[in-house]
């Protein structure tokens, strides 16, 4: 019996690739930040667990993921907030906060952190119209109509991280970021707002009729065990 | 004639962009690395001197920058190595180095660093193909049919410099990332190759037939004097 049970727990291990069995190559899209930040050095930790396993990464916006997983070019994707193809299956795994920062020697000293006391700093953008900003100040202030003077626009949060840094304007940069920055001993500071982070929500994404191989299907059971906090 | 030539030298500052004066919206393509590391400062330099000049960047590769030239959505682009539309005016700048680089720990110990060595070596990569990696083997070790093992792709410096921090494999960041992480404490390595190391151009690119505004011409001017170094 225990060797019944042995050779139930071996066919199993196998299955769920705790094996040496697993090979191909994975091919998943990721959210650049997050994706770099969080996602790379799991998977770093699974190829060297697995060495006939390989990637294919394409990191870019939860819209270029929708038309890559409708195209099959993907096993699958993680993607932040967006509203995908019905004939997508999203799970949502986890989150990232969204924090307004700016450099120290730039933060008005007093004040109380009001409409007027935001008008009046520069800040920088990921593009035209503010939508992010707009929904920080929605979230932390419930205001929606500040005027806010944009110095700079940039579809990148390292950029946006990079005109901080350098002390063009305030901008909002996730808390991983944020919490790597500080480490590394830039002297930042963040936003309290209200006091509740404003969220972006993390989803693991994939086409409902695909059939994932062993590896693509242990590599997903991995990233979802290690990044899920919801 | 003291004071003539002060206002000739009023005059000429004023068109130089050294007054006050100049204000208005500058579209600037940029390769992502080299825009984030070393042309985002500079821009947030000038910036912080003309409060009235703002920036809209569009961060991406060459190919994209020419479409965008053409399309007159961009002021100039800073861009690569890469065979543009003849319309467009391009001028070198500048050049990065790529350079070949592993977590030390994963640097085999010894052995002449030949074909065999490299043989044996796991690498990340950006494409499909391996462009870059096969760049660097012609370049160092004349070398055209190595059989590399690419364990990942992704399209993304950063996410390459990731992969290799976590110690998936060997991969080509620009030197001057390799200099940053370097400061920053993480113990990687360069493949020393040939000795002298390979390089990127990085040029000046605009439409021959925009004009460009005082605020545009004058960044331009800035950020040539400040980025030539051929």
């Amino acid at each position: 019996c225990v060797q019944i049970l042995f050779n139930l727990e071996q066919a199993l291990t196998s299955v769920k690739g705790g094996g040496k069995k697993l090979f191909g190559n994975v091919s998943i899209g990721l959210p650049i930040e997050f994706g770099n930040n969080l996602v790379i050095p799991l998977l770093s930790h699974f190829g060297l667990k697995h060495p006939d396993v390989t990637f294919s990464l394409q990191l870019g916006f939860a819209s270029s993921m929708n038309n890559l997983l409708l195209k099959g070019e993907l096993d699958f994707a993680i993607v932040d907030e967006y509203k995908l193809d019905s004939r997508i299956y999203v799970e949502k795994l986890s989150y990232e906060t969204l924090e307004l920062s700016i450099r120290r020697d730039k933060l008005p000293s007093r004040g109380p952190q009001n409409k007027k006391f935001f008008e009046l700093l520069d800040y920088v953008e990921y593009e035209k119209g503010q939508p992010i900003l707009k929904m920080w100040f929605a979230h932390h202030l419930k205001q929606t109509s500040l005027d806010l003077k944009v110095r700079a626009t940039v579809m990148d949060v390292q950029g946006i991280a990079k005109f901080v840094l350098s002390g063009l304007g305030a901008g909002i940069i996730p808390g991983h970021l944020f919490e790597k920055l500080v480490k590394e001993n830039y002297d930042i500071y963040r936003f309290p707002g209200c006091g509740k982070s404003l969220r972006n929500s993390i989803s693991v994404a994939y086409l409902k009729e695909r059939t994932h191989s062993l590896a693509a299907s242990t590599v997903l059971d991995f990233l979802k065990k290690e990044l899920i906090i919801v």
